[in-house]
């Protein structure tokens, strides 16, 4: 899979995902009311509100990315009926043939993690048939519980052609309460690094390997030496845009070949309608606004590749 | 809710929750024909079997026990299908008036960690009515994420008197990869279950935090060493039976009231009727072979706990 999303981020040009994380209130006014008034203010007029609103950004951005990043936990808090429109907005991205990067940060012990695996990336057994659950094509993986809550998920990587991100060193303010805390000389997320790069020597497809990494693009130095660390492995940049990170902090998540490093924004591009600089689009074209701010982010990134360079 | 947790323990005297983590493989052959004859070998027809043998196992057993911990994985394989018998599993052990721990082992950064916080034990706003997604009573939480990951879920058992246990030291094989780790010469797990202690000073309900750890059966020692360090928290402890923690292993993982641990088993009583010891039920009778080995289980730690006095 990891082969398939460097050949389309080579043919868009674009080491981008758009985060399809959806709050209520980035969703414009009318369609929420056109939801509620089918389904009442309910789990499920949330539900079809969250998938109308997904719908509408996928058709407007879908030709210009290669990956999308939902979080299954802004449909998860809408129970049954919000993982109803995680499952469809999966199946829908793959009608459009992108890329879907499940960001479920599972993880656990041994046979639970296997089922975790199968359910996201793989297939369970029921009688004489194989049936697939929620058929995410890369999903993340939180590696507290050590190598055997990840063991499981390789399995999965290698009999499907599928992958996974590690969390390393996440984008948020106290990643580093323990992530940084030092072992050995190293702060522990190096320590987690070492391990992804040797699992991803397992998982190789191509130049890169299946077993990527989550590296926030809020700590760009941190980056920079992950990089170094785990060469073959893909880095899952979130914490673009709304969180703080620009494109130039970027440039030392890639590699010389200007892959590596998939970049996500979310707020940024889903709820583009909402800033100033995109104010023109107004909340009735708030889909077209999420194009025009894809198009300025990979603007921002191809530049301060090039300047790079 | 810690309170009414430890009420039931104190009423059922049975330190005990039982892990309600269904594998296909553990379902009796007759039970899982007439799932699959009305559903099909589907994940609808697998869902459909897990609930029926959950059913059966819950009237079984629910007066002699305080709790129960479904564990979601094992239900999330089976997608939206499992997901509805784990929502109708967590809703009928409500009726039987369990207190129920979602194990969910959730943890991402703050507004995320926040949906997942209200959606498995707090409430929703979607327009002017508030609706409660899946509405455990406690869930368990990584901690990788640094504290901006676990503040959102203290917020909501603040607010809905609901709790939560972080894993501090799991009770896989692996665990110690990066939990163990030396960090000023302390493993990470007591780094960990110091902020456990903290925050749990933040969320009191009596004698006891609502905000309690997971710390493995199979680690006696470092039960030992946290219970000290969170005197006034709960210790959620799996690993009891099938992973090969005896009750011998865990009377330092109570307090000297008695209180402060609850121990898991699933596999040693969901499966019972697998076992040599209980063989003579059959399969048919396997929720009576389930009460049998939760009654062993209760007469087990009880004896061990009056022979530490």
């Amino acid at each position: 899979m990891i082969q398939k999303l460097a050949d389309k981020i080579k043919k868009t040009n674009a080491p981008i995902c758009v985060g399809l994380d959806p709050m209520l209130d980035y969703i414009p006014e009318e369609l929420l009311k056109r939801a509620y008034k089918e389904y009442g203010e309910t789990l499920e007029g949330a539900a079809e509100a969250v998938w109308q609103y997904n719908k509408a950004i996928v058709d407007a951005v879908y030709d210009l990315i290669p990956s999308v990043k939902p979080q299954i936990a802004m449909y998860e808090q809408f129970g049954i009926p919000g993982l109803i429109a995680f499952k469809k907005t999966v199946d829908y991205c793959h009608e459009k043939d992108l890329v879907v990067i499940g960001d479920i940060k599972r993880g656990d012990i041994g046979s639970t993690s296997g089922a975790y695996a199968a359910g996201h990336l793989g297939k369970v057994q029921v009688g004489n048939h194989t049936c697939a659950a929620f058929d995410e094509d890369f999903c993340t993986v939180n590696p507290y519980l050590g190598i055997d809550g990840v063991k499981p998920f390789l399995d999965v990587c290698k009999e499907e052609k599928k992958g996974i991100f590690v969390l390393v060193k996440t984008s948020n303010p106290s990643s580093g309460d323990f992530q940084d805390r030092i072992i050995d000389g190293r702060p522990l997320y190096e320590w987690v690094g070492e391990k992804v790069a040797e699992w991803g020597g397992t998982c190789m497809e191509g130049d890169y390997s299946n077993v990527g990494a989550v590296v926030g693009a809020t700590y760009p130095k941190q980056g920079e030496v992950l990089r170094r660390l785990m060469p073959k492995c893909f880095i899952l940049v979130p914490g673009y845009g709304a969180q703080g990170g620009k494109g130039a902090d970027l440039v030392h998540f890639f590699n010389e070949d200007g892959l590596g490093a998939v970049v996500n924004s979310s707020r940024g591009i889903i709820a583009a309608y909402k800033q100033e600089k995109y104010g023109k689009y107004g909340s009735e074209n708030f889909a077209e606004a999420s194009r025009a701010a894809t198009l300025d982010m990979i603007t921002d990134i191809e530049s301060a590749l090039m300047a790079a360079k």
